[in-house]
């Protein structure tokens, strides 16, 4: 939040707001209102305000053809919180228990067993090989519309552990009223996540107005077949692309095929899409999410001064890249006025 | 083109003008002039007015919300000419030429040697292999910023040797329209091509309205470089992913995540495409271009009578599956009144 510390900044505040007014009466009707409502008038919404203005304003030196305003966002612990786990881990989880009946083996199979019995360290005891175990088993051998219907299913009524609310109340609201805010003015706004682009995307158009086609991420193979009649695809136990670190600017070339102007993250996972976009000539913009608000959402990673965790790691290294590259690193705590939509 | 046998007909058609006459005075703007001006009123114009009528309106019981009027389109022999080779084989070799200084041993290596010496024949006697080794040769090692440039500046000035006429003047007049027409209506319109992804991305909005992120081809793999402190994509040697035949429902789920509602080809590479577009439940297209006018165009494939050739096999087999499964065939003959846009 802006704090005015003396007189002059309070008279240039003064001013600042009768120029605004000024300029509303002429303003288009979708500025007329603050599409960035949720965010303090810190430094952060300075940044994003100025760097749509330029790229926008057809006067301006930086102005970029509406074809080329293409941003990226993170999805996990930058739309929406990635705490105490993965959404999608949780979903995983839930699924092993809704397919242990067809599964006794699972009863005395690990990482299964431990997943059963609620013991999640258990589980986890095997490494990458277990969780890549859980998570095939849970998300290959049904055809892509089965395990779209799946997902839409278990997301209307899974919950936060630690809060207790769904999931897609879990979202940013600062983050949201971003990703409209760009498309008022003519932005394409994609989600590259790490996460799973068939576990994305038969919500995220409703979440955050990101259609199926505007959705990257990891994926499995799938198989061609026809099946009493119908064209459908098998997805198969066999991981396809991991677009997390050096896979996002891959991905985002494999099915996006620009260079992102603008690129949103909140973790290591990020620098390289960071990297990609704001590397590019013209006017660039990259910003990191802090998480450093244990009031109100959670605070991990070193930059926060605080332990590594296993999610979401914001490292001091990430930091200092962000600081070199005049990326803009959002303070939770400092640059959002509320970090969730009200309740429903 | 229709051809009026009788006085029915031509009193059936002066009927239509009078009544098209009265219903153009109250329509929108962007329906008061013929989009498929190109088109003969013969039936497959009906089928695709009809199509996109019962699509978009919203009173009928095969209305489709806009979100999903997906509609995806081969592009060589579809969307633009593929005799009397593949433009992309046609790059490859150009391509090969323009680097042969930079590889004397081209001079004595096969399939380099017989490209050089003009010998076409020889130099896919090889089969597939030697096929790959030219691709790869040609369409790896450099970035993908650089390939774009190649890709740019070739097609400036590539032209057909048949023709002699630039390859983005060898698009199909009304195809282009079709393209243009849907997205009038709503539709969002995808290339999903055997051809390179980052062959088609440099003109393909340019020659069809179709933008980079609109386009899923087949690739090759790209590996992530820091190179003077910039972010860049190195194109590899190595297939990534092959978008024919069974690939092409593969990467229409991978990039667009729906299930198209209409799909056009014209061979057998097609066939799970529109496989899957029309057997999904509602309304459902599918279309296929058919090669039968040697005095405009060219003419080949089994389905015209004339003997199978490598490029743009459209089988009996395809045939017959297209009557079964009411799929529209288009003669470019009788359908289309003329085939490529006036020239430049």
């Amino acid at each position: 939040m802006l704090t005015l510390k003396n007189p002059l900044q309070r008279w240039a505040r003064g001013l600042a707001v009768v120029v605004g007014i000024g300029l509303l009466a002429s303003a288009p009707a979708h500025a007329r209102h603050d599409h960035l409502a949720s965010w303090t008038d810190g430094p952060a919404k300075k940044a994003i305000v100025e760097f749509v203005r330029k790229t926008t304003d057809k006067a301006s030196p930086d102005y970029v053809a509406p074809a080329e305003r293409i941003a990226t966002f993170d999805n996990d612990g930058t739309l929406w919180a990635e705490q105490p786990m993965y959404v999608q881990a949780m979903f995983a989880l839930d699924r092993v228990k809704a397919l242990a009946p067809q599964h006794p083996e699972w009863q005395t199979q690990e990482p299964f067993a431990s997943v059963l019995k609620g013991d999640l360290k258990g589980a986890l005891a095997g490494g990458d090989k277990a969780l890549l175990e859980i998570m095939m088993a849970t998300h290959a051998g049904m055809t892509t519309d089965e395990f779209q219907q799946i997902v839409k299913d278990w997301i209307a009524t899974a919950t936060n552990p630690v809060t207790k609310r769904p999931y897609t109340e879990m979202v940013y609201q600062p983050m949201v009223e971003l990703l409209a805010y760009l498309r008022a003015h003519g932005y394409k706004t994609f989600i590259v996540s790490g996460g799973g682009i068939e576990f994305m995307r038969p919500w995220a158009e409703q979440a955050y107005g990101v259609p199926p086609e505007q959705v990257v991420g990891s994926s499995i193979k799938t198989r061609f077949e026809m099946r009493d009649g119908k064209a459908v695809l098998v997805r198969l136990p066999e991981v396809n692309f991991i677009d997390d670190g050096e896979g996002k600017p891959i991905g985002i070339n494999q099915n996006i095929g620009h260079r992102p102007i603008a690129a949103f993250g909140n973790s290591d996972g990020d620098r390289q899409m960071l990297e990609y976009a704001t590397t590019g000539t013209g006017a660039r913009f990259g910003m990191l999410v802090l998480h450093d608000d244990k009031a109100r959402e959670f605070a991990y990673g070193p930059a926060t001064g605080l332990p590594e965790g296993h999610i979401g790691t914001f490292s001091q290294a990430l930091f200092d890249e962000a600081q070199k590259r005049g990326w803009t690193v959002v303070s939770m705590k400092n640059d959002w006025k509320t970090i969730f939509p009200a309740k429903k």
